[in-house]
This record gives C-alpha cells, sequence and structure tokens, in this order.
C-alpha cells in the first residue's frame, strides 16, 4: 500500500505546502500513517512535476521520505501548478529506484495506492496487450507501473483518459474475477493540463481513503490519500466507486461514478 | 534511540539467527519495536563482526534495515563468534554512513543505544579532551560516536574496559549536571573477546530497556534492547545502572553495578 | 560493456585476492580497465557466492566498486570455492540494484560482459518464449537478465548447461541477422559445483578479452575479463568462441570451441 | 581534485546549461575530465542554488554525476541567477553526503577544488580556532568543510569576504610551511548576491585551471574548472594567484591578485 498526494490550480504552489508544512503532510505519513493499516511507509518516494517543459520532471529516490535531506530543499524550491508526490509502502516489486512512483511516459504521469492480489497470474497476459512502445518503457517489476502501461495502452485505442482508467479497471478486474482475487486500485494521473484520481476496489470491496479539497489552495485541486489536517470542512471524502476529473484553470471538479 | 543486539560464544552462529529469525528479530524491530517509545528505527544500520583478522569486519548502510536486499544475504552467510548489530532512529546527526553504528577503533567496535541531551554543550570540550589520534578518527556528527572515542580516550589511561566506561559516563554525567541535561547511556563494547554492556541512565532517570540471554544459543551471551521472542524464561533484564561483562569461552557472564 | 571474474577451486579463497589484491585487480578496473574500450565501470557491481547453502548468496550495489566502504570489508570476509564478482559500465538499463550483476535463479548465477545491439527488437520475441515462472523473475530492464533467462530456458528443455547456452546464442544470433546487429557474449555461468564462461560474439565479430588461470590459486581456475598482473604466463587468452568448463575437485578445465 | 563551475548574473539560466548541455559540460567531465591530472570524479557531486529564499537550496548525491537519473531532471527545471556545481574525486574523507561539496552555513555557500597536504596536522588547530557555533556545523570530516568554516571564521572578524579569503589561506600557508606541506585552494564562495572564487597554490606551486567566462551567457558570469567547450576567446585563464569578483546585476567582474 501507499499514500500520495496531487495538486492542480491556477497559481503554482510549492510542493513543501502539501507534503512539508502540512501538521498532517505526507512526509509526516512517511513516519505514521493515520488512515492506512500500514503505519510506516519508508519504502521510497517520488515527485513529477510540470513546469514549461512537454515532459513532468521527476525526483525519486529509494529512502524514506522522512529522512532525505535533498527532498525539503527540493520541496521548498519546485513550485508548479501541476505536481504529484508519492511516498511507498513496497508489496509487489524490490525497494529500487524503478519501482518508485510516479511512472511517466510522454506528458503522463501516474501514481497508485492500492495493490492487484495474484498479479503475477495476470502479469503476462497483461504483458503481451501492450504493444512493443509501451512495452519497452516497462523498466520495473510493481503491478502499478503496469496497471499505468494498461491505461496508456487504452488511451492509445480510446483517446479518452476516463474511458481508458474505466477499461484498464475493467480489464484488471474481469481476469481476477476468474483467479478469485480483489485489486484496491485508487490512482491519479496528470498530464499537466488534466487530473483524474479514482477511489475504487474491485467485486465492491471497500476503497482505501482519498480526499478532496479545494479549499486550502484558493483556486487549487487537491487530492490526497489522508486529510493534511484536522478541519474536517476542507476536507472531502471521494465516494466509493468515483473519480474525481479536475482542469487547470477552472472552477469545479467533476465527481462521478466509474463505469466498471 | 536506536535498538541493538549482540553475540559473544564459544561457537560460530549465523547473524541471521538473532537479526532475522526470531519473532522479534532485529529486523522487525526496525519496522515495529515493542519496548520502544519510538516505534521506526528506519534511519540506517550496521554490523560488525570478528572473524580471525585483527579488526572488525563492518557492514554499514543508510537504508531501513527491513528493505536493505543485501542485508538477508550476508546475515545468513556471516557466522561468527562475536559480533554486533544495530538499528538507528536518529537524532543527533544526519542519516549517512558515517553516522550509523557500529563505530570501530583499532580492534575495538561499539554501538549505543540512548542519547546525550545537549551534546552540543559538550562537544567541543570532550573534543578537546582526546588525543589526535582518537580526534583524527572520528568521521560523523553524533554523540555516539563521541561517546565511543571519549572511552577510548580513559582507556588509555587506565587500561581496563569497565574503569573507562565508568570514567566515560562519569565525566559525561558531571557536565551534563551543570547544564541541566540527562544522558541515557546504554551501550555495548567489544574487542572480539570480551563485551560488555550497560544498562544506565544519569540523574537517576530510568534507563531504557536491555536484556540477557544464556540460553539461546548454547555456550553463547546474548545482549538485547528487546526480548527477541515470548519465552519469558530465556531472557534477563539487566538491572537498572548495571552492566554485563562476557567473556569468550567462559561459563558465567558477570553482572554487577557500574560505580560512577 | 562491464568487467567480470570468478573463481571455482577446490580450496576456499578470499573475493578479496581477486578483487582487490592484485595490481590489476576488478576494483582497479573499476576505476582505469586496461584492456576494455571504455575506461571507467562505475555504474555498480555485484558479487555472487556459494557456500553450504542451496542459493547463492548476493551482494549488489549501484555504488562504483572502487568507493563503496562495505565491499572491501566483504571481500576480506567472504571466502568461498565459488564466487563471481562484476563491475558494471551501464549500457542497456538504469543503474538500479536490480540490473546489477549477477543474476540468480534457483541455485545458477550469471554474468554478462557485452551487449546485444538491438536488444530492444528481440525483448518481446525472448519474453514470449520463457515459462510463466522464468518470465516473472525477470526484475530488471537489461539485456543481460533476459539472457541469463534465456539460457535457463533452453536448460529445462535440454539439460544440459552447454548445449542450454549453445541453443541461446545461436537463437540471439539467428533474430540478430535478420536486423542486422551483433552481439557481445562474454558470460560467466555457475550453479555452485561447475562454472562455464564463454568469449563469443555474433557475425564473426572479434570478441572481448576473456583468460584463464590455473596457476594464480593452485588448484582454483580464475576466469577474468582482464589479466590481473603483469606476469604473462599466468594468464592464458580463451579463444575466439570457446568457452570454458570448470568442474569444483577436478583437474583441468576443458576450453572447446562452442558449436552455434 | 574536484571539477567546479559557478553562475552569477542578471538573469536567471538553467542549472543544466552549464553541467549538461555543453560539449564539457560538468557532467561529462565527471566521467572524463580535460584538464585534470584526475580522469574521473565519480565520488558524488552536488549543487546550491539561490532563490528568493534566504538560504541556499542543496541538492547533493554521492552518486557519480554521470548516472544519477534524478540529476538532469533537476537542472533542467532549476533555474537561477546564481548557483553552483561540483564533482567529486575523493582525497580526505569518505565518499558520503556530508562529504559533498557545496557546504554551506547560513546564506553562504562553498566549493573546493583542490586539497590541503598534510591536512590531519593541521585539523586540530584550525578547528579550536572555531567560535562553538561554527564548530558545531561541520558535519564531516574533509579538509574542504574545515576551510570553508576557517574563511567563516575571519569572515566574522574582518567582515569582508576577499579579506576573510586572504586570512584563511594565509592561515593555512603558514601552518603548513612549518611542516612542509602544500595545498591547492581553488574555490569559489558565494552568498547569492556576490561571488568570488580563487586560483591559488601555497608555497608558488603552479595552481589548477581556473576559468572565467562573460560571453557564454550574457549579462552573467561564469567561473568553471575547465573550459566548456572548444570556443577558446570565450574562456579566459585566471591568472596564478588572482581571485575574480562578481557582483549581480553588474558589468565587469573584478580580477586581482590574492594578498597573502
Amino acid at each position: 500500500m501507499c499514500r500520495f498526494i496531487a495538486y492542480l490550480g491556477e497559481q503554482p504552489v510549492t510542493v513543501a505546502s502539501l507534503i512539508d508544512e502540512p501538521k498532517n503532510s505526507l512526509i509526516k505519513q512517511s513516519h505514521g500513517s493515520l488512515e492506512s493499516k500500514i503505519n510506516i511507509h519508508g519504502d521510497g518516494f517520488g515527485i513529477s512535476w510540470y513546469s514549461n517543459r512537454c515532459q513532468p520532471g521527476i525526483f525519486k529516490s529509494i529512502r524514506p521520505a522522512w529522512n532525505d535531506q535533498n527532498l525539503i530543499y527540493l520541496a521548498n524550491e519546485l513550485s508548479s501548478s501541476c505536481f504529484m508526490a508519492h511516498i511507498r509502502a513496497a508489496t509487489h516489486g524490490d525497494v529500487c529506484r524503478n519501482n518508485c512512483h510516479p511512472f511517466h511516459y510522454e506528458k503522463y504521469s501516474f501514481m497508485h495506492n492500492g495493490r492487484i492480489d495474484g498479479f503475477s497470474e495476470i502479469k503476462r497476459e497483461l504483458s503481451t496487450l501492450l504493444d512493443d512502445d509501451l512495452f519497452l518503457h516497462i523498466s520495473g517489476s510493481t503491478d502499478s507501473e503496469h496497471l499505468f502501461f494498461l491505461i496508456m495502452h487504452f488511451l492509445k485505442a480510446e483517446n479518452d483518459l476516463i474511458q481508458a482508467i474505466e477499461s484498464a479497471f475493467s480489464w484488471i478486474e474481469s481476469r481476477l474475477t476468474a483467479k478469485g482475487h480483489i485489486a484496491h486500485l485508487n490512482i491519479a494521473i496528470t498530464d499537466g493540463a488534466q487530473m483524474i484520481a479514482t477511489r475504487y476496489s474491485t467485486h465492491n470491496q471497500e476503497p482505501l481513503s482519498l480526499y478532496q479539497s479545494t479549499s486550502m489552495h484558493k483556486d487549487g485541486f487537491i487530492i490526497s490519500s489522508e486529510a493534511l489536517h484536522d478541519c474536517a470542512k476542507t476536507w472531502t471524502k471521494v465516494p466509493n466507486g468515483h473519480y474525481v476529473y479536475m482542469k487547470e484553470m477552472r472552477g469545479q471538479a467533476i465527481i462521478a461514478p466509474l463505469e466498471i
């Protein structure tokens, strides 16, 4: 399992404003999560952020977020109107940089909070589905990275990010049904201009926690696995089975049920 | 604060038999300590071990013990009749290899579970006390490394390890008294043939936990910050303010009060 | 490209006797190779060694071999009658632990000096050939790891390690012919009791350097990408297109042409 | 020995424009220096940069600059009107983060290309000279970090950065004279608004290379251990025994002899 946070807004904010400064910041969650069965998320971390370049910047490390001396400096210096940050508690895949989130492909970056049980039983079929370009971009061994490229696969065909997510979740759910496994599929994905986050578990399981806030940073959307502070009205729980669709420069986020 | 374990015996045993195999092994303690206020000890680890060479072997890493893929292999392959292992929760000093325990000097290796409050106020005076040889061996910035070289300082003068420890503790306690600080001074030190461990806090404070076992490995002594499994009669709590003196090839450990 | 060394003998010798002590030791080669177009091999290193356990021990790091403080200690403490060591200059695949050699599967460990040009063009077909068990063991993205599992694939069918190597090389050579690429395939593979090393490049290319010595360690075979010291008569160049077959406890190594 | 580069100008430029893009960029120098006796500088690297905050940002790593996957992203994203970058070939002090340059104290950051021979013979006296505040900021064991804090020591007394550098160099030179050692003292130091770089070796030794360029980035000064490309007229060799004084927002750099 993991924890993550993401920001999309009209104005750039520092990465530190979400991962370091709040009372229950992502860095603090790495040393003591409040809403996860797993207390410790010390198996690496990563950030992706968007500036004027056509691809995201990526900073990943296998160290725990709470003791990486570079992270605080960079979090304070990096300001962006779109970024993601993730802390890992390893399930599938060794602790090495290539298994740290966010994963990226072209303009997209992606992170996952959850796990696909029985992933090894569907990894081959999933790999076979991918075209060569996507297949060759996989550099690690996690369920999460493969899930990302499965979404990219459907995106190539369907050209709609929400549909691609739904198709990928549906593909996984149908494979797992036959094998008796379940998957927890809270994800966040962005291309720097739009962002989608999901709160979903297969087979009617209770999904992991996911919150949305529009009031913490004015004119910006925040998605977070946990509420970053106590002020309850700031944080809205994303409903079970729903996605949140956010767009830069634009008032309301859309919260709607996933069709799977 | 930290956690540690040490073994001295007639027969070599694998490092894994203490740090990986027990129910509450040191590696498991790194991810969830049972008898420490601090649950997580993920700021690096280290091992020192003695073979036929005149100096200990040292393996240290800044990674959490629970996710270092090299550690399990080495713990299974390294067998020794004398070794120490330590997991760190950083207090003084950054997370870098030079601040990981055990520290070593000539044939001695040393580790510390505790902290010297107000260390920065006595660091200069302590450094000045050391001769050039000892001063130049300090490569990090922790209270623990300086405590080790303070013991080495008194050992040069007094030629008795227990007396040197007592002199060092006494030196620290008297400096802290003036400044209103306390220190927790559970340590273990060995030269490969004898080993001493202490359970001591200055100013009549309750010391941190420390256990001794002679029954887990036949013909061998084990010192551990925590009991490694539930069988209560295997583990004897070292009394407050006492040291344990162990010698290779020899029946009884001596447990006696520190004279400070 | 890379550099490697391997030992198989009746008597255990220290890893340091080959990777640290000789004038042109493997660690020195990491900072300045004498017989490679690439002078620097600073993109990680690894060791596999065999003791009484049914699987090899593995120690890998992404640091340059020349500055890893753990390596010298371990090389001096690890003695084995069968071990391998490798230093990497990255070609295919990021510098992460999962891309460091040696790779291992069950009792086998493997390392590669060379590269498969156009590997991305045959990676998919190679992956598809593997059964699920082998496919799921791949955790990195290098040509070398895939070559290892291709050999394991043919070994399952043919039950003869030399034949499996020949089949794997042949499979690769035939795929590359169609695509106009070549491959340099100096490898070493062992199960702890026997060891095979090859000096081979596809399409009649001049292979990379490979030496054998029986006189440096009495009763033991050494395979090395470079001569470890100047004494010319100690080091025999393995002929182009040949393999060396070594067996524990046994006089002569067999040097014979690969049949591809 | 080491290599470094620094920029101070009216306009922010990307770190990548100096450390990655040029033909002989600092990252390329890490894998093959053109003007250093030491070809390889793979023992870590570091960057300091100034934005609107009162202290510099710091990014350091013990990995070789040429294979750190985070570095390229960050170098492309970080733009600053004042930054420094350094690659290390370790002489004094282990390869750990605390021994990587740049070192920093309050608003100052500092890096060193050179070495103080016989540093261990003057380390104690130098440490004793420092006040507690400076003494306690030292976290590693290099000659370079101690040189920096010696300059800070004289700066506190003299309140002039050039004078402080001259006093520190003079202090070192006089101590080394008695002991028969020399020191190579190419340094760069900045507070974000002004920058000084020196090309100096004690005892009339030929100093290491150092170049200045005003034409590569318009309205900005560049200091570099090596010319970054072939165009000779872009790069002016700093004369032996001289310093370069640069100030933000200001036409000419001052090049003048050090008075030592």
